[in-house]
């Protein structure tokens, strides 16, 4: 049998990755892959008790408690749900991989990234740093994006990362434009409709191959 | 103002340990220093936080989940709470540190050491791995540590590493005893009286010359 695919749908809150990555997994059940959809942090009994303690806002801790919990789930997420899964021939769609910790606690909270990537390959593997599929999805406008996190009723108790100042957004933004430069990752223009956002990610999709070899 | 020193006492459950850290603040206290008494896991509301899921015997998880969530809780601990205390002067008792990630993930679960050593190495620093005294206490009889582990309620309700198996216990013991070796701690006969092993820690302590030189 064929093992699955990874793909990693990334980019700030608000940019529409729960979206994309759902309509993506229709296209592919329609084109009768086997697919599921998972979503960083959390995702198995273990990961969903740390992800509890990342979001909660009322916990002070440094960048290096977060970049070790996200670490903890992550490699959790990869052992228990992700690899066993690829191995059976099911595709999997995650919004967010490292990368966010890179953007967040690197870019955003000042974090050294070769200890973020160091990490990572220590409680991870190489497949999951290199994700066979991968977009970031980029909407720079702060206000937009808040306006469509409120619309789905979150920012009445903001999380740990959505409390932040505009500046720390503003640090995260950058961050994954320098993120999807250096892995070369196709940074989306998410401002844009979501079925033009859809269309772009599919055409990307029939062109990397992935599909025919499958 | 001179700085505080860090005490570590080590050992399984049911050793004594916080029996003797508290016999060791009050002789500390009659001797004019300003001490505190701190356990690992845990110290900090985030640190309790995470305590929780590490206690959680209903999640399952792998070794390596454990250790990150162990270095979290000990970077939280070191960086919030001890080393602060350590500036100001203050003398700080630790019931374990790093070296129950050894013994515990390591000999027990089977997790390579030198990882453990390097991402706390990463996470902590040097005074934290080095405490400036520490003793490790070794009570082998399982069926006797059991019986006083009970005797305190807890066994009602045995958390991730009480309700393992005794062969998981006696690699943990054997674990303790390379540790107490290779880092040159002292290994304490904990089957003898309160009194005695309290009386042995104070006469080291006393010989170390740490309390001449405070």
């Amino acid at each position: 049998m064929k093992a699955g695919r990874y793909i990693v749908i990334e980019g700030q809150d608000g940019t529409g990755k729960t979206t994309q990555a759902d309509l993506l997994a229709t296209y592919l059940h329609s084109r009768g892959i086997d697919t599921i959809h998972i979503k960083e942090p959390g995702g198995s009994p273990v990961a969903e008790a740390i992800r509890g303690v990342i979001l909660d806002a009322t916990l002070p801790r440094t960048p290096m408690t977060n970049t070790l919990l996200f670490t903890a789930n992550r490699h959790e997420l990869w052992h228990a749900v992700i690899r066993p899964a690829l191995k059976r021939g099911t595709w999997v769609i995650c919004t967010r991989n490292y990368w966010s910790t890179l953007a967040f606690q690197g870019y955003g909270e000042g974090m050294d990234l070769s200890i973020i990537s160091a990490i990572t390959a220590t409680f991870t593997d190489k497949q999951y740093m290199s994700p066979d599929f991968s977009v970031v999805l980029a909407f720079d406008d702060i206000a937009a994006r808040q306006k469509r996190i409120a619309s789905r009723g979150k920012l009445a108790k903001p999380d740990t990362f959505e409390s932040k100042t505009t500046d720390f957004q503003t640090r995260v933004q950058g961050g994954y434009r320098q993120i999807a430069k250096e892995f070369e990752i196709p940074l989306l223009d998410a401002s844009r409709s979501i079925e033009a956002i859809h269309s772009d990610i599919v055409g990307r999709l029939e062109k990397s191959q992935l599909l025919a070899s499958s």
